[in-house]
Order: C-alpha cells, then sequence, then structure tokens
C-alpha cells in the first residue's frame, strides 16, 4: 500500500478541526519549590502577620478581626493576627469550588491544580481591528469581546477585560455585568466599585436567574475585589465591598497585587511570603464572616522593573512567582486567581508571542486553577487587543495539551506496534493506532499557520496577527450569542439603567 | 525620602544591562513523567532492542556488535542487541561531558540538568534582514550567523545553522567549520557529509588547536550525526562517518529523530520507547568502539501533522517528548542533545513567539543539557533569519531566568524588610535590599519592548522584529572577531580548499 493509497483511505468525516483541549486539565508536573520551601513560605506569612500585621482602620472588619482574637493597636491601625485564627480559617475554607456557567457548557471545577485560562483586566484601551491604533475602550467592547470569548474554546471564562469608559461610574458596575454576560454564556467574574453596588448586581444576578436560589445553586457572576494595598493594608472601601459581596452570596477572588521592589520586597520570596500574608488575612476575614464561603486566593505577585519603578509583564519573575505562589495555596487545596499571559508590547508581535507562550506554559503546568490576564491582553494591562483574543486561544490550547501530558499505559507504549510495522511495511502513517489517535493525541492550532511555504506565499504572506483578524472579524459580524430571552431582556432594561443598546446587539450592526 | 530623590540616589554605575543568564544553570523542576514511567519507559526500549532489534547491514558495525554477543540475522540484515549488552553501555558511558569553546568563556558543562541553548540546523532559506526576503542560504551566512551568535550571550552554542547552498558537497565539511570557527568562539558542533571527510575535519581541528593534544584536551569542535534512520534502522555510510568520528576523537551527539505518527508510533510514549531504543542502540556501539567516549544521547523526537504527514515543529506534542526524553537521559546520568525553539511561522511574528517562548521554557525547565534549534529558526527546520537570532537570545535569558528560579534563604524571605518597611515609609523602591537585588533577581531583555507607549510610538512604533533587525544590523557592520591567528589563518588557507574570502572578513565588508 502506498503512502498516498493510505491517506485517501482515512475516514472523510474526519475531524480536522480538533482545535480544543478538554478544560480544568490537572497541572502541577511543574513544581517550582521544594515542599520544605513551601512550608518555611507559609511558616513565613504567618509569622508576618503575627509580627508586622496588617493595617486596617476603624471598621467592621476590624471589629470582627477584633472579636476573633486578632490584637488591635488602634493608635496605630495595626492589627495583628495570630496564627491559629488563620489556621481556623484553612480549616474552615471551601475547598470546593466551582464557578459556574449560565448553560453548564463551561462551569469551572477549581479543585487542586485542574487548570483554566481565561480573560483579565481592566484595561483601559483597545486596538481597533482594522487600524490597528489604540482608542480608549467601551462598553461595547466588553460585549464584543464577549461574543468573540463566547466562540473561543480555549478561554475558559470571561473576567472583564476593559473598563466603559463611555459610562458613569455610578452606572458602570451594573452595565459592565450586563455587557458581559449578553455577549457570552461562559462564567462571568468582574469588579464592583462601590460597596452600595453590590445589591443591585444581585438584583441583576436574581433577575436572570428567575430567583436568588437559582442563582445562589450555581452563580454565573462572581467578583474578584482587590481589597489588598500593598505592603499590608486593607483598603478601606473594598474590604466593605467584598463584605457586602461575601453576605450577598457571590463568589469571591480575594486579590492582593504587590508589585516586587516596589510594595513588596525585591527578593521574589520575600514578595511570595508578603502576598501569601495579604492574601491569606483575607481569607481570615471571610471565614469569620461566612465559614465556608466560596473564595478564590486572588495572589497575583507582580513585577516593577526597577529601573523604572513601573510594572512589568509578560517576565520570568512573574511567572515564577505566580507558579510558586500556586504550589503554595495547593497545599492549602484551596485554588488560586493569578496571572499569565501578560506582555510589555504594544502589539501581537513576536515578543507578545514569546512572553505569552512563556508565562503562560509556566503557570498551566504549575496546575493554577483560574489563570486570567491569559487572553487578549497587551502592554501589561493597559490595552487589549480582538485578534489577541484568537491567538491566545491558540496559545491557551497548546498549554492545555502540555499540561494533558504523556500517557503512559501498556497499549500505548506499542510495543506490537513498532514490532509489526519495523517487520513490515516500516512506515506508520496507515497503521490503525495512527488513525485512532490522529485526533485524540494532538492539538490542531485554528489559527497557527502549517502550511507549506508555496501555500502560505500563495494567501499574500499573512503573519498571525493578520490570520487572527480574520478570524475576529468573521466572529464579530456573525456571531450574535442569544443573550438573555426576550421576557428577561425587558426586565432587565426596566429595572437596570442598561446602556447597551439593542441595536448593536443583532446582526447586521458590525461594520 | 521622595521616590524621585531614590532613585537618583542609585549607584550610577549600575549595569542596565544586565540582560545574561549564566549558562549551565540547573534544571528539572519541571518533569513531565513519574518516576515509574521512566522505568517503564526504559524497560520498553530494551524490550524492543530485544525483539524487534534493529536494521544494520552486513558492517564493521554489525560485526562489532555481533562479537560482543548481539544476534545476527543475515537474512533480514536485523540485529537483536540483549539487554546486558545495553546495560553494560550505560555503565561504561561518560557521565562528565564537556563540550569545550575556543577561548574558555563558554565551555559547555553537560553534567545531569545543566540547561544550554543554542542554535540548530540545517535550514537551507535564510530570510534577507532588509527584504525580509527567503533566499537560500550561503557560506557567508555560516560566517555572519557566527558573528552573531558571538555577541549574544544567552546563545550557547554555534550548532551549524545552514547548509553552504554555494559550496560543492565535496568542500562542504571544511568549509562550514572553518566558516562557523571563523565567526566565533563558542562551541561549534556540525555535521559530515563523508566518512572520508573525517580526517580532513581532523586535520582542521588539529592546525587550529596547534597540535592533536591540545585538540583533545579541549575539543571545540563535536559532530552531530544522524546516524540512525527510523524505525530502528543504521544508515550505512553516516554509521561508517561515526565510527571514523568517534576513533578520531571528535565528541559526538547520536542523533535519531523520528517523527510521531510516520517514523515512529503516533502514540508519544510509542515514540519515545522507539527513540531510546534507537539511541540507546548507539549509545551500545559507541561504547564497544570506545568506551566512555564524550557523547549526548540525540533523542529527537518530531512531529507530524498526521493531517499532512508534514514534519511541524513548535508545539505542545514536541516539547512534552523532547522534555520526557531529557528525564529518562538524567535517569542515566548522560546529557541529551534535542530540540526546542521551532516554530511552523514563516517569519518573526506572533506564532513564531509563542512557539518558541513555550517550547523553550518547558524543555529549560525539563533540565535539557543541550538544546538545539532554540535559536533563529523558522518554517520547521527549513529557514533561520538573522533578526530571530536577536529575539531568541532575549527568549532564552528569559528561560535561564525561569530556570534559575527562586532562591529560598531566610534573608531572602524578607521577614525584617516587611517589618521595616510596613512600620516605615511603606515602600521598598529606596530600600537597600532593593538596590542590591535589582540586578542580581531579574532578567532585564535586551530587545523586548519595555517603554511606555509614548516613548515607543515616538520610535516610530516599532514590532520586535524590527527592533531585532536594528541590532543584527549593527552586529554585522561592526563585530568581526579575530577568528585565527594570521599564522594559523595562513596554514588553513595553505592547507584546506578554504572558500571563505578574506574580504568578507573586515569591517567594511558588510554593506
Amino acid at each position: 500500500m502506498t503512502e498516498r493509497t493510505r491517506r485517501r483511505e482515512r475516514p472523510k468525516h474526519f475531524d480536522h478541526t480538533s482545535s480544543r483541549q478538554p478544560p480544568g486539565l490537572r497541572g502541577g508536573r511543574y513544581r517550582p519549590l521544594d515542599d520544605a520551601d513551601v512550608a518555611r513560605i507559609h511558616d513565613a506569612s504567618l509569622s508576618v502577620l503575627e509580627r508586622t500585621g496588617v493595617r486596617i482602620v476603624a471598621s467592621e472588619c476590624r471589629d470582627i478581626l477584633a472579636a476573633a482574637g486578632a490584637t488591635v493597636d488602634a493608635a496605630n491601625d495595626r492589627v495583628y493576627i495570630p496564627r491559629r485564627l488563620v489556621e481556623a480559617a484553612l480549616r474552615a475554607a471551601n475547598r470546593n469550588v466551582t464557578l459556574h456557567s449560565r448553560d453548564g457548557r463551561f462551569d469551572l471545577d477549581l479543585r487542586s491544580r485542574r487548570v483554566h485560562l481565561g480573560t483579565g483586566g481592566a484595561a483601559v484601551l483597545v486596538l481597533d481591528l482594522e487600524s490597528g491604533r489604540a482608542r480608549e475602550s467601551t462598553l461595547r467592547d466588553l460585549y464584543d469581546i464577549g461574543r468573540l470569548v463566547d466562540t473561543l474554546d480555549n478561554t475558559h471564562f470571561y473576567l472583564r477585560p476593559v473598563v466603559a469608559r463611555d459610562v458613569d461610574s455610578d452606572l458602570i458596575d451594573v452595565n459592565t455585568f450586563y455587557a458581559a454576560l449578553a455577549g457570552t454564556t461562559k462564567h462571568v467574574m468582574g469588579g464592583c466599585y462601590f460597596p452600595s453596588k453590590v445589591a443591585e448586581l444581585k438584583r441583576l444576578a436574581v433577575t436572570i436567574a428567575g430567583d436568588e436560589e437559582t442563582f445562589l445553586a450555581r452563580p454565573f457572576m462572581s467578583l474578584n475585589l482587590c481589597y489588598s494595598v500593598s505592603p499590608l493594608r486593607f483598603a478601606e472601601e473594598t474590604t466593605e465591598t467584598l463584605t457586602a459581596a461575601v453576605r450577598a452570596g457571590f463568589p469571591v477572588a480575594l486579590v492582593s497585587a504587590p508589585l516586587a521592589g516596589a510594595t513588596a520586597p525585591a527578593s521574589l520570596v520575600g514578595t511570595l511570603v508578603q502576598v501569601m500574608a495579604e492574601t491569606l488575612a483575607g481569607l481570615t476575614y471571610v471565614q469569620l464572616l461566612r465559614p465556608g464561603h466560596p473564595l478564590l486566593m486572588g495572589n497575583l505577585p507582580l513585577v516593577a522593573d526597577l529601573r523604572s519603578g513601573n510594572m512589568v509583564g509578560g517576565n520570568a519573575e512573574l511567572a515564577l512567582m505566580n507558579a510558586a505562589a500556586a504550589q503554595i495555596c495547593q497545599s492549602y487545596e484551596l485554588p488560586i486567581y493569578n496571572s499569565c499571559g501578560l506582555t510589555e508590547s504594544k502589539i501581537p508581535d513576536a515578543q507578545a508571542g514569546f512572553e505569552k507562550g512563556l508565562t503562560v506554559a509556566v503557570t498551566a503546568l504549575a496546575g493554577c486553577e483560574f489563570n486570567h490576564h491569559a487572553s487578549g491582553m497587551l502592554e501589561s494591562m493597559l490595552c487589549v487587543a480582538y485578534e489577541q483574543y484568537v491567538i491566545d486561544d491558540d496559545i491557551n490550547g497548546t498549554a492545555m495539551r502540555l499540561v494533558r501530558g504523556i500517557e503512559v499505559t501498556e497499549e500505548a507504549l506499542s510495543l506490537d506496534v513498532i514490532d509489526e510495522v519495523c517487520r513490515g511495511e516500516g512506515h506508520y502513517l496507515g497503521h490503525p493506532q495512527t488513525l485512532e489517535l490522529m485526533n485524540r493525541e494532538y492539538y490542531y492550532p485554528h489559527t497557527a499557520d502549517r502550511r507549506t511555504r508555496q501555500d502560505w506565499e500563495k494567501d499574500g504572506s499573512p503573519d498571525m496577527r493578520e490570520l487572527a483578524r480574520r478570524r475576529a472579524r468573521a466572529v464579530l459580524r456573525d456571531h450574535f450569542p442569544p443573550g438573555f430571552a426576550p421576557e428577561v431582556d425587558a426586565r432587565l432594561r426596566e429595572s437596570f439603567p442598561i446602556a447597551l443598546l439593542p441595536a448593536v446587539m443583532r446582526p447586521g450592526s458590525y461594520p
């Protein structure tokens, strides 16, 4: 049988677009720290909470911590949290956190080391898909990026990626969630600017779900709240928002994002100690508020370029710290909310590619459960690009294939196959094992180009950015998910100051 | 003290170009396989050698294996290698391999898990630095790429990257090594097309070294020989070249490069079993020829896109197999020669970036000792680009920073620093620890852009390719290393048919 014949004999219906890897594959084969070092860092962070403490102004939060046994130095607004309090919180914490999608297709089971990759925010610029120029981000971008993410199989959740710069801050929270949820049925996470707005978001969620019980059974919205101002200070207003969010039943990511060398030690492990102290303080508070509340440890150790003092994304140090933070949280069996896929580049070029490929691979292999920033971001956290979401989905798919790893079974070892082929025609292409595995064993990128030079040149020698642009354009033109049922949408528009025009939510609306 | 003051007080001599990571850092924190699976794969590969055997035609090699106890089935040219023979070879193998540089600045200590990244080959196309168009590679490219690599700190060796398409095959081996060695003092590895040419290469090496003893004490040239034709066949002529190379004292990389799904099983672990069987057969032969000869296990498991049957680089499956092969070789304490940094892209774009960033990170973290293809390559193995070498040096530097990992010491944990800062001015930028660590703890890319948008736009919004082009241009214009002493060069030109014109080897020669 010639090779040509063999190829012709392949099943016609073979799925050539096997460009989806299952979400939630278990990582952890990359371990940046020794187990003993994990224990040392944990211990050091508890020492920091006992010895240095956390700055918290007089507040309900401070009262709750004090009532539980923390020591308050009111003159200096310092709260010293004893080790046993943190240990009790760790015992009480929820180890079975799922962030739900609206339709159940993309539920995120965040138990230990199950890897998910998704968008991050909150950028203020978007590269225009046609001109390539940066412009301010708008509410419509939140909807349009949502629609795009809705079609990307290796982008597992939709964290509010941009700030709607065209919406008043008073109206922004509810409009952000409306636009994001209208764009995709995947889980939506976002911020909340004011404590007073939590109730409004809850009403939005309940209106969409039908009733409160339904929403609380499968919360499809969650809040990421940066209650921590590094080093070791609780932000007064965001802590109030956190309190309200927990009471309202929203799953929360307890975000602390210290900048190594600026708002945390320049030593990478020193930053890890501090960020763990910061999130453990938050964890302790939330467990006192509501034991077992679903939360993510939002350890977000970032890096400053110490020549300028500016935050920089997409570097080895950031990847190392995020992977290590994940390993520490794995020792608690608590899910981490962390960062990968950032880049300093302002455009989807080779720099963006390598900084993303490298950092996504590292945190995914480390088994981080909730990797945000893994889609669409450019210029640190300042900018996003539509075509970058498409590119990053291919990067994420490749990284998830890495996470899946190498299956070692008697059958996979292939001793009989090797013997048969070596004694036979000397080629595996037509072997039944090959036909059986060609889909299952391999990831086929949807946008990264594998054509011959000849075919590629015939197509005008497009770079990956151009190929991604073509895909993004087609999605934005054609993909308008149902969003909400008409009666639900009517109720939402009656009850809330929804700014997204129905006119942009249907085919034909996109230029 | 304000932030502005603090910055001014930094030492003036601070090295802002800390864009070099030490070579030979120890990897291995990423382990794609369980230890038990490593043992299973090893065992399976020995089974293959016993049961399926290797195809070797009547030859000195076959006679040597037979004399040592292998069973020869002459009618089918099959040689069955008993387990004890391979195990004896593994015991006899050299675990202390160093590949030398000519000046001692970049010696490659390849003991277990010491990571090195360098160029690979043998491409036939080069992207013209100015037009960006692909053209055939020439002898001068071998010299010019060598000069460029000579200046790139995170590119640790110079494996012949391109084929000199303008040189007759009869003259190509000696000319390739001459051009490469003239361009850089780093270790040079290359092929040898004919068994008869090994002696000529040896004379070249001895002429450069001064005498044979000096060369053998610090061999600065080595040969990568693909003696294995997958599945499980020794190439007659290359095996003769290998025999001659070992007898001449050249360190060798025993290369086997099966294509999963085409010349090896589609199952990743099946390909690992086969490639290990192939290189262990080579190892066994070389130990019989010369016990303890310095060699690298050239496990190069590659991937075919099973939709086309074409080899594809830069994917997760390739990275997984190369990392796993390294882990298996680490169990032997033998250095691996393997592959990372390939891409299917034809240009230095986002695809090239991510495929490189991801695969380099993975094999480096796995502790591969000799990662070739990690610099300059595009379009699988068909093309290279000058600017890509510059880009890849930044990727390699970032990956080496990953390998360096996180230092955990009492001092680095920073408990006192955290306490001091939190009780004091609340900022780490001016802290002595920060000043002390700002160089040591961080990698500063030389080409990846970290400027603000404003500064970047003022510079014409260059992508990384353009920034790399600028750097490559400057190096090619200005950097002409001494090459050989004039009297040595004269001797070389008398003794060998050197085709590289002296005119291209001095300033002013580059357009």
